[in-house]
């Protein structure tokens, strides 16, 4: 069986994406099970050799796109011209991947205002992804090994939310979880669907009735194609250790009702998928830790998981 | 120097509330650091007690009030009855308690429908207390031997809080946390102020600029008066293992910021403060729990650290 190869894109070059990618090619263990290419710039990565005391890539292991400078830019200190690079590596990887010539991919993490400065109008990768492949269902999922949370809304603010759910959206986020799930279970999957106010709204005591008007309609829809759904549930009860033991997949209605969690129990552990793409797309789920950026400090082991996860994902 | 006389209220009769109540009255520790006074009906602890297995209550360890018949209502069905009855154990203890009477209150769990069908207004207990000691200023404080919780806003719907967020509410909550914590550490506390979206805002991408609006002029105005704060933070990254151990309390702006963590990190061992009040008053962190009521099974550990936080906090 050939190995698959996956498209590692450099993030920003200014924050910590260039020296996991190195960590990452330098990698025993991921070379044995796929073939990891890095969309970025080869003298960035060689640069950051030098700087971090890495081992300096091999040519065929990167894809270099001739984004950026060395020159032109400061680790640590992001610009229009490194999100303008960063753009650059995450266009090519999609088109890339969209032609066939590469199986999934992984992306190293970007800075949100340098890649506006840069005329992006999407927020983040999972929107990216979203649009250049004109995917019409798609919704940000992140796992780790102790749990995993898929998202109705993501990166807006907090008084959006409320406008942004809807029934049609909480329903297609709960299937593509699940189809997720079943991949890398191999069976149905336990899924808990969390509620939007404290309590789940107790019965309509808080909110607009939210959970009664969107959720539960969702709920009884997933249901009758046979999911296995709990909820909606009270968010700060939902994620008790007993609870989560028993749950193969969160739905959470924004984004700190699952980040918050996540992060404080699987800190550089967990992955974030771009589910409903028409290939598997990875993440970290760190940021571009400009304060330690090209300092050799990064802990690469959120990128092999993604990588990882994005193996299985091709495999499934 | 003698004993502080806790009333500890009852709770929904048809809850968890009376058999926690009668292992507290039977605990040895808590009655070596405190007279505690049950607030309630001896008849319904006493059919608890012969239901449960549980020690009758001593008569002098319960202030009988007469509130409801044990005929008149089903252990684990919540009804106006019920719920009038432990309105009624809150109104005496807080009315005892402003008259000097008593020196803390120790509540056991409400059911909220069942208080608004019995006609109350107030959401929840906090906000009982708030309205009938005329408090200005006041605010819930979740409490556990790894982490401290304030909240700006609590039991009100998701979409209502950005609306009840100002910069005046945000400071006070700040200040009587740190009263709070002073009294509890003994010195100037440190404190992490949570932003209201994701990633704090990221400086404006998402949301209203609530963080540069309402939380940094608050935050700026408290380190003027002396306090040791960070923020606004990114809330998915404000609770990381590494934070938390170096943070005495935690300003949250809306219920579930604080409650998903709180609960999946110290379940059963959180104690919910009211702070600003002329006394100290504290409860347990867990619901009626009426699935499980009456049967001997409720886990008293929250009602035993409640009581011995309302020591403290008399006594700090």
């Amino acid at each position: 069986m050939s190995k698959n190869t996956i498209a590692v894109t450099m993030g920003d070059p200014a924050g910590v994406g260039p020296e996991v990618c190195l960590d990452l090619l330098a990698n025993e263990v991921i070379r044995a099970t796929c073939v990891p290419v890095v969309y970025g710039d080869v003298a960035v990565l060689q640069a950051c050799a030098e700087r971090t005391g890495k081992p300096l890539p091999v040519p065929e292991q990167v894809r270099d796109l001739g984004a950026i400078v060395v020159g032109d830019f400061l680790p640590g200190e992001v610009s229009t011209k490194t999100g303008a690079a960063s753009a650059a590596y995450i266009n090519q990887a999609i088109d890339d991947a969209l032609a066939g010539k590469i199986d999934g991919i992984t992306t190293a993490p970007i800075n949100k205002e340098a890649i506006r400065a840069a005329g992006v109008e999407e927020p983040g990768h999972t929107e990216i992804f979203i649009n250049r492949t004109q995917t019409k269902r798609g919704c940000m999922m992140l796992t780790s090994d102790i749990m995993t949370c898929s998202f109705v809304t993501v990166h807006c603010g907090y008084y959006e939310v409320p406008n942004l759910l809807s029934s049609e959206k909480i329903f297609e986020v709960t299937q593509l979880t699940r189809e997720a799930m079943k991949r890398l279970r191999g069976r149905e999957p336990k899924i808990v669907v969390n509620g939007l106010n404290p309590h789940a709204g107790e019965h309509g005591l808080f909110g607009q009735n939210e959970e009664e008007r969107l959720i539960i309609p969702a709920i009884d829809r997933a249901r009758a194609d046979g999911a296995d759904i709990e909820g909606p549930l009270p968010p700060d009860t939902a994620f008790l250790k007993e609870r989560r033991a028993d749950t193969d997949a969160y739905i959470c209605m924004y984004h700190d009702q699952g980040h918050i969690i996540m992060k404080a129990l699987a800190f550089d552990r967990a992955v974030n998928t771009t589910l409903g793409l028409p290939f598997p797309r990875t993440s970290v789920d760190h940021g571009t830790a400009l304060d330690i950026a090209w300092q050799g400090k990064a802990d690469p082991g959120s990128m092999f998981e993604a990588v990882k996860l994005a193996v299985r994902l091709v495999d499934g």
